[in-house]
């Protein structure tokens, strides 16, 4: 199938790097929160191998905020999410399942703790902002729920220390993993975290004030000349190898945390006043799993609707919802949800692919 | 500009009608509460042409739906509308503006009462279901709250009611304006309103089950072919001609809706149990508004961002959020925000259109 085209639209809002992201040479986009999110630059594999190799930056804006702030703030963020907000420290960052009633998913994001009563969730692809927003009206919670003017752009990349450094300061390199620190530029202060949606390391910078998006993002590239930094965006290939999974694809409202993996992120002994807790509490033994699956074979098509996976009867025991070729790993890397019998490392598949029946291996981790 | 493309995903969620869609000749696409619909199949005109004078089928499942079943149904979904819902039938369909505790829109999407303890709520974009989950969970109220798998189809035009005649039966076309009535379709009921995204007249079928979906469609263009019916979409040109407001665009978050001019539909004096009542009551007198303005000399490009509009002291007065070149008006048609001062008929203002200056003249009413 060729690419259809996306009609402009004041509804699907640019960002404050738009027109920076156009100059770069953006050959397409996806449509993430109400909002453009480029999808790739030059070619996937081509972004995949500079990402790989030099440090890319990333309009990332569709990460968009909810700000939760005031005495209730904790107790609100800690109703949406099984994972145990209590002893979070402020300059950490949580990557936090958000769950329903029923014990179902309905976001993933990257909690930021800005101070006891004031935090930022950094959403994937749903409008968490009206569920936060129901609870604290029905609740009469004490606090206020908005998006505010914070628009992350990423820095990725085994460069991306070295960029950040000449562009920030020395200092925010010790910043650890899923830590933030602040930086000033231009005289606004703003959040850069250490953290983002690849393996090759970097930051997010949580850009605060439209305004300054140009100017900063000018300045990554007027000091990144010799590191050869590029306009890049989340890159499917190398996601999938390092099993990052995308809300509304590898994982939906249809599934809990312990589906999609996310056991870890469960604190079901030791969380209090989340609003989920008696319903998953029910479904902590999951009869299906996100998996890595690798499909043998020629480059896959691209995936509009999950693939079934068959077991040697032909019952279907699973579907891939995100697949693509590796150049790297020189097969078709792919994420899975596949049912518990079938779900060890190494169970031989058939995944039906729209061109054909191909052979498919469950893998007992990512490529990354 | 050159209109990017759009990158495959599932997370951009198929409808029970892509197929056909597709090979109906879809042109592009814009991206609606996570789902694709399409924006043109032949060119914005051509379409236009035809919609005003045959009938089109119209994939609007992006209308995706909020069911509230329960004994506090009513309860909730007043808690978030200021049109008292007391005394609506069961078979009407009620135009809501949903607004939050500050006053301001989240969404205005149709709501259809199926009994007093089930409603369904029609939506324009964003993710009402989890305002209303929200609701649902602070306030312990005693309802499910879910999307069905309910999938709108409009049929459009005016021969609408012809073809509706003829696939659904005679009996439909007594059902009067925003009234909902029953078919059934191969053994399946299912809810057909008069109602539509459009001024040309017509139905929306809320196609319950994915599975009957390619059937419908193709039932009505067999019965079709001689009424010229043609696959369609939500039109820009006759939208903008007719005032039919886009959420994300015209009005936005931002607004109350009193500044999108939905003064009728805020019951404020009689409405009971609204969690928005107080803040929304305090801004009854909106300081700008929705207007209909005609913006003169040749076609205007495809806007992205709003157009300032000015007064003759170069003062920002206002901004256009939609426009298109009108083929039947001869004009530039747009849908803008003017503030008080400037928004009587008449009003001469300029409008800063990225190509150039150009003047513009607000209206008292929109075209159609």
């Amino acid at each position: 199938m060729s690419m259809p085209f996306l009609t402009p639209s004041i509804r699907l809002r640019r960002t404050p790097f738009t027109r920076r992201v156009e100059a770069a040479g953006v050959k397409a986009y996806t449509v993430y929160n109400h909002m453009l999110l480029p999808s790739f630059f030059t070619t996937p594999e081509e972004d995949y191998r500079h990402l790989k190799s030099a440090v890319q930056v990333w309009d990332v804006s569709v990460e968009r905020q909810v700000e939760v702030v005031g005495p209730d703030a904790l107790r609100l963020v800690q109703m949406t999410t099984p994972r145990d907000m209590s002893r979070m420290a402020d300059d950490q960052c949580y990557y936090i399942p958000m769950v329903d009633t029923a014990g179902k998913l309905m976001n993933d994001p990257v909690a930021i703790r800005l101070n006891e009563n004031r935090y930022w969730l950094s959403l994937a692809d749903s409008d968490m902002l009206l569920y936060c927003k129901g609870l604290a009206a029905a609740g009469n919670l004490n606090v206020d729920v908005f998006e505010p003017d914070v628009s992350p752009l990423a820095i990725q990349g085994p460069k991306a220390d070295t960029l950040v450094a000449r562009v920030f300061g020395e200092d925010v390199v010790k910043t650890k993993f899923f830590r933030h620190t602040t930086i000033n530029f231009e005289g606004q202060d703003m959040v850069l975290a250490r953290s983002g949606w690849s393996h090759q390391g970097g930051f997010e910078l949580y850009l605060q004030g439209s305004e300054y998006g140009e100017a900063v993002w000018d300045a990554l590239f007027a000091a990144g000349k010799d590191l050869d930094v590029r306009a890049g965006c989340p890159n499917l290939i190398e996601r999938i190898e390092a099993g990052l999974l995308s809300f509304g694809s590898d994982i939906t409202t249809e599934h809990t945390p312990f589906e999609a993996g996310l056991t870890k992120y469960c604190n079901l002994d030791t969380v209090k006043g989340f609003l989920g807790l008696e319903a998953l509490s029910k479904q902590a033994t999951p009869t299906k799993q996100i998996r890595a699956l690798a499909v043998d074979g020629d480059p896959v098509p691209s995936i509009q609707h999950p693939w079934p996976l068959l077991d040697d009867s032909g019952e279907v025991v699973g579907h891939i919802s995100s697949s693509t070729w590796s150049p790297e790993y020189e097969t078709n890397v792919t994420i899975a949800m596949v049912n518990r019998s079938h779900w060890d490392d190494g169970v031989r598949l058939t995944a039906k692919i729209p061109d054909a029946d191909r052979e498919a291996t469950v893998r007992g981790s990512f490529w990354i």
